[in-house]
């Protein structure tokens, strides 16, 4: 594998995290500083902007500004959700990929995402293999989810964490202070997979955590999830329940969709009343205990939250960056960088390669021995796996004013 | 006014906030110094803890605990609501408080909390007044809302306001990334006073702030609502907007009330689906709009995000508590502790006190003047007085293990 010069194209794809940005900017400042990539670009809105020729200079941005990125939340090169089609059914994108390859000298694309987006690189990849054209394609992991194939953690998952450990615990001493029975359901992000919600439970390590954990992992049942608040309230009067977006009945029926059926009653002016999860099982928690009860969903605030990001997740996002260039140069493509966990009890984590189509359109759940016998708790190993994640606080630069200092990127387009 | 000698009781009642604590350690700390105080006691659940003797001793407890308070949100000393009859009715409790007093020779009290509990404080001061009992009563200010009448601002509001207007800068960047016309809005709390949600448009100062503000001082037009979004929409794709959970409708009605006429209609199973504003206006926009919308209500996070506190507010709220001990010892009684603002362009606070008949029972709402004449935003002036109390990054402990460190008080009561 000899040296291959040319052009990098990074895009961004999928829901933010807090941290996302900071694989871009390890991206980045590593090609900036790269001897074979002649040119750095930026898709707008991820593979939209390739197909579109959106693609800006990042060659001419501020390096003040590329830093901030590491502690800007959001998709600062801008998103999409675009699924590519089979190139054997239509290949109408992929030679319109290949003729932008072409036109700015492309042999690098790292691609910023998730499962999608990892099978959106396996694509790109296998086409430009298959048509003969010489580029390097490389994912870079993000996703608040932890839900990605082949990794020990995602880049992402340890700030969602941190902030909803944390909020958690705020709330558990919020919910304690009239010492009257009382209720909080947190509704917490993750549809197939319940690593977030799992990951509330580490606030347990400060003796806030929540007292009833359900992930999507095991079936959820009306009947119980009432009587364990029961029995909590009993013993305690508080009682703090996080509960993933994704719990489904035993015939896999959404427990949301009992509120969306609901919903879909109208009012005299023929509007509808929203609320997920979180306001449907307030409701039945109200009617079924006569207890004070709340639900909060946290929503987009758990991705983009990055105030209070991990300062672990930061650094290892930027390696994963970082990582995926470097590699490239050194000849490696169609992979994805994961983590892998260096044996030992002080945590360290390393970068390793991942094939793309190991890793695309896979997905990995918290595993069935971390979820405790009764399906309302995790157990301390799911914990000791999580914590180290949540490590160090956020090194987000402050206006003078105390609001944050995001970056300002100015994206020189170069069509 | 010469000296007095004896013990004081410090209580907390009503809502928390991420500071209130500090304002407890304040006064706690400042008693414990003071020769005059010759015991140092804690109400558990503010004036029930009077009421049912349930007094903790505050000499007993670790200074390094009580210095963590400043740090650790919700009332770390317990909480209540509850409101004193009329003493001329019934002056039962009344009668209990003074036998309290008598029992461990209370001279001081000092209450912290909101309107009503300044009202608490009054009637508590009228009474002793009357069946000559020496005591002196302070009260100290607590708010999210910000809506005690005769203070600058209120300790508690410079922390919601600096979680608020960061997360919704946050969220202004993760609402732009697909580039695609997207809507949020986000229900902020305040019943009657519309603070908080004023203090959302304090994140324009970095250029991501809400493009619509809604505040329960106008009323609130469903038609100019849609119509303000689709304009907004039409300009710029994402539309972020904030919405204080008390606008009303010109008849007063809360608009809350729309979805709760919904969340009456029960399903399958007999269960209503609960969900407040933000939930009825994300179906109101969707339906009328067709836009992508998400309503998002900031619920308790807003008050005990102690992780985001200003520093500011800390300080603040700290020397409310002090200057009450302080004062009270120099011979004042039947005083809140207020803020003045100093004249000139650099901002400093200073304390005042103001009777608490004069503050007891009523509301400081935001003036005409700082909404604009389309009720729909605040004024440049509105966000220049509220900017200054969000400044410096809180001081919280934290863990080895990345999570907060809560201040822990052992509690021993002295019955």
């Amino acid at each position: 594998m000899g040296n291959l010069k040319g052009a990098c194209i990074i895009g961004q794809s999928g829901g933010p995290t807090s941290v996302i940005n900071a694989s871009a900017a390890g991206a980045i400042q590593t090609a900036l500083k790269c001897g074979d990539i002649t040119r750095v670009l930026a898709a707008q809105n991820g593979i939209k902007g390739v197909l579109e020729d959106t693609l800006f200079d990042c060659g001419k941005e501020d390096a003040v500004e590329l830093d901030l990125m590491k502690t800007t939340p959001a998709s600062a090169l801008g998103s999409c959700r675009y699924k590519l089609k089979d190139s054997e059914v239509d290949d109408t994108d992929y030679k319109r990929i290949l003729e932008i390859f072409k036109k700015y000298d492309v042999r690098y694309f790292f691609y910023n995402g998730g499962n999608d987006s990892m099978d959106t690189c396996n694509k790109v990849s296998k086409y430009m293999e298959k048509v003969g054209y010489e580029c390097r394609i490389m994912g870079i992991p993000k996703t608040i989810d932890n839900d990605l194939y082949g990794t020990d953690h995602c880049p992402g998952f340890g700030s969602a964490a941190k902030y909803i450990s944390t909020s958690i615990a705020e709330l558990s001493l919020d919910n304690k202070i009239y010492g009257v029975g009382s209720v909080i359901i947190l509704e917490i992000m993750g549809r197939n997979a319940g690593w977030l919600t799992a990951a509330a439970a580490i606030a347990n390590e400060i003796g806030e955590g929540p007292d009833l954990v359900y992930l999507p992992e095991t079936p959820f049942f009306m009947d119980q999830f009432v009587s364990d608040i029961k029995a909590v309230a009993a013993k305690q009067k508080s009682v703090m329940v996080a509960v993933s977006e994704g719990v489904r009945d035993k015939d896999g029926k959404f427990i949301s969709e009992y509120g969306s059926d609901l919903a879909s009653q109208k009012d005299a002016f023929g509007h509808s009343q929203m609320g997920g999860l979180a306001a449907y099982l307030e409701g039945v928690v109200k009617d079924e205990t006569g207890l004070k009860t709340r639900g909060i969903e946290l929503s987009l605030l758990q991705r983009c939250a990055a105030h209070y990001a991990s300062a672990t997740d930061i650094e290892e996002s930027y390696m994963a960056g970082a990582t995926a260039v470097t590699k490239a140069v050194e000849g490696q493509t169609d992979m994805m960088v994961g983590f892998k966990r260096a044996e030992g009890s002080a945590y360290k984590c390393e970068t390793v390669l991942l094939p793309l189509a190991e890793v695309a359109n896979k997905e990995k759940v918290v595993p069935a021995e971390w979820i405790n016998k009764e399906g309302n708790n995790v157990t301390q190993a799911c914990i000791d796996h999580i914590l180290p994640l949540v490590k160090g606080e956020s090194t987000e630069k402050v206006e003078a004013n105390g609001l944050p200092r995001f970056a300002k990127l100015k994206k020189e387009f170069v069509r």
